[in-house]
């Protein structure tokens, strides 16, 4: 009875371990979640109060987003005029709308691998085959890129070049330009996830890859990092012909995004005082994220290899003769929640033996103890 | 480059009139939105003022929605313990995941004729085949769909039983205890689509069908009518294993709808004083359905032929010797939007006489205005 593109979904790991993981006693380092001790609530409760009485904002909005909103994100990302954007729920359903508006079942997507968990959903729900390019310590391969390009002609080619969900990694200047180049001459649509772009620690400042690409791409984007996430309101920027493909479709899907919500953000942003969040997460996120390799290092020594990132929520660890889905399910016993490396391939064939942790969500104290249990599970579950 | 099922999509009569109808000397009968003069901004208000410093509601939610709202909503529906509650962005996206979830390509939809348009659009972009049953003043003729359904196997039976969208016509008792009837002994599932069961003025109450059926079905609602619209929260009741396929493709989809507005809704449900909102917008839209039927009879006499329905928001009327795509056109010079019958027929090839005419948004002045403008239109467009 179910759809063929409803039995090629997998289900997601960290849904599957979520009733785990909501255990009062569990730590985290499954989920994707910011600290919510660090939410502007000042600014959020003013434009909450603002909503209040705004009569209009609770009213049916257009589909493309309050008009507003979408000026500021032209503002913020220096759009030109042949670049529009759409506001989404969440940057999750502007990956689902471009995968429903421009695949068919069978036509090929590229991504890299690891990637993030959601992006595979979307492509399996659109029945697309996917090609993967294995991440280096430079991004990706660019020789390999166009081989694979050439050799496949993919449709889209999806990208999180800035502190990459599981791996932490981002490409240099070097790796972008030359991206961008090779994507010029092809049919090859690059999507450019940048959630993380913002959360950004100690790495120096790189232009988008779609801002060096000539033809045809999607930026995608959301406020769930910089802002909150549960109010889901994320974006996609992309030229005129596109966006008008895109708008169809979002109207058929939802009518449009929690206009409430995209008064919300704008109301939070207009204030002066939430210029200085973004400072302040990110002196945070990077304290916990040296919180958690030196617990890591002082307690695994040589068992586990990473890459610091300079930005992002998560640490790629891999560990010294391990399988990390055991080492994940020891880790639940324990009181710990890791995701196990093979949750971000699409056939679970790599990657076995790392782990993503995530850094941002647990409190100092919980990285440290989260990390003493994690140890106890890797004892018991070497091989 | 766009795909198959985005081709499908036909763009929104109400879409390309958009700008027209927001001129500020326009009168619309065009919309489905509701009088923003009547949202429960006092509610509203306290409730928005709660969020103000509800950190929790800023963090990310569970795919399923809030369990409070969900509870309320079990409660409201006199749910059993086998059927489970899935919040969603709108209605419009309860319907879309169901689309998804399960039809392929070619399978067959039952949809009453004439439909609502996003329905339509929904089962477009599911490349489905859509198989027509006419409404009938007894809504629908249960021994054709009993005969379309032994003929076609449809999948689903897409039905809007209580003040149609946009007929406003209503199934009466008989007609859903025979429809569950006939649904019980195939294996069509119907999503019962409910936006306007409460918005009921002098109809008596009648069970929903859902609730007669014995098989899985779908329930459809939303918080747009009875609440705001703005914010998009709705809902699909289901049995559990449909919920749960429901739930996998609703995670790929957007991750979890708005959760700040899912609170605000149960913050304004909450308050003892909401139980008075439905009477009075129940009195308020009588009073613009009357206003708006008598501007008509006065102004048109014998020209138009309508069932003036019981609920809703909407007035079926059919003009005599009219093509009402011309009559539209004439209107928007004349300074009042409608829509012409074709739009809710998937092939534009029915009710080229007849228009759908909403009550609920335009104030009384400006429906006796725009009556006067729609005579004038008429006149220079009969045929």
């Amino acid at each position: 009875m179910i759809s063929t593109r409803a039995q090629r979904l997998k289900p997601s790991y960290i849904r599957e371990i979520l009733q785990a993981t909501q255990q009062p006693e569990m730590i985290s380092f499954a989920g994707g979640l910011p600290d919510a001790s660090l939410f502007p609530m000042t600014q959020l409760g003013l434009a909450t109060t603002q909503l209040a009485d705004d009569r209009a904002a609770f009213q049916y909005g257009v589909s493309a987003g309050l008009e507003p909103l979408r000026d500021w994100i032209k503002q913020h990302h220096h759009c030109s005029e042949n670049n529009d954007v759409l506001i989404t729920t969440g940057s999750q359903q502007a990956l689902d709308l471009i995968a429903r508006t421009y695949l068919n079942p069978g036509d090929t997507v590229l991504v890299e691998s690891p990637s993030y968990l959601g992006a595979l959903q979307v492509f399996q729900l659109a029945e697309a085959q996917i090609i993967l390019i294995p991440q280096t310590d430079s991004g990706i391969d660019t020789a390999l890129l166009a081989k694979l390009i050439d050799e496949h002609q993919p449709k889209l080619f999806y990208a999180v070049p800035d502190f990459h969900n599981p791996t932490g990694s981002r490409w240099p200047a070097e790796t972008r330009q030359q991206v961008a180049r090779i994507l010029s001459h092809s049919h090859t649509r690059l999507i450019e996830d940048a959630p993380y772009a913002e959360l950004n620690y100690d790495g120096e400042w790189l232009p988008s890859v779609t801002s060096l690409c000539s033809g045809p791409h999607f930026f995608l984007s959301s406020f769930s990092k910089t802002v909150t996430p549960g109010v889901r309101i994320g974006y996609v920027v992309c030229d005129l012909e596109s966006h008008k493909a895109l708008l169809r479709v979002k109207q058929a899907t939802d009518l449009h995004s929690s206009l409430p919500m995209q008064q919300l953000v704008l109301n939070t942003l207009s204030q002066t005082t939430i210029s200085q969040h973004l400072p302040a997460i990110r002196a945070a996120y990077a304290n916990k994220r040296d919180r958690l390799v030196n617990a890591l290092q002082d307690t695994f020594g040589d068992k586990v290899r990473f890459t610091v990132p300079s930005g992002g929520m998560f640490l790629w660890v891999v560990f010294h003769h391990c399988d990390t889905e055991i080492l994940a399910k020891r880790g639940l016993e324990e009181g710990v929640a890791i995701v196990p490396g093979k949750a971000f391939c699409p056939n679970a064939e790599q990657f076995g033996d790392a782990a993503r942790l995530n850094f941002t969500h647990a409190t100092a104290e919980q990285i440290t103890t989260g990390v003493a249990r994690l140890y106890r599970a890797y004892q018991a579950s070497r091989i």
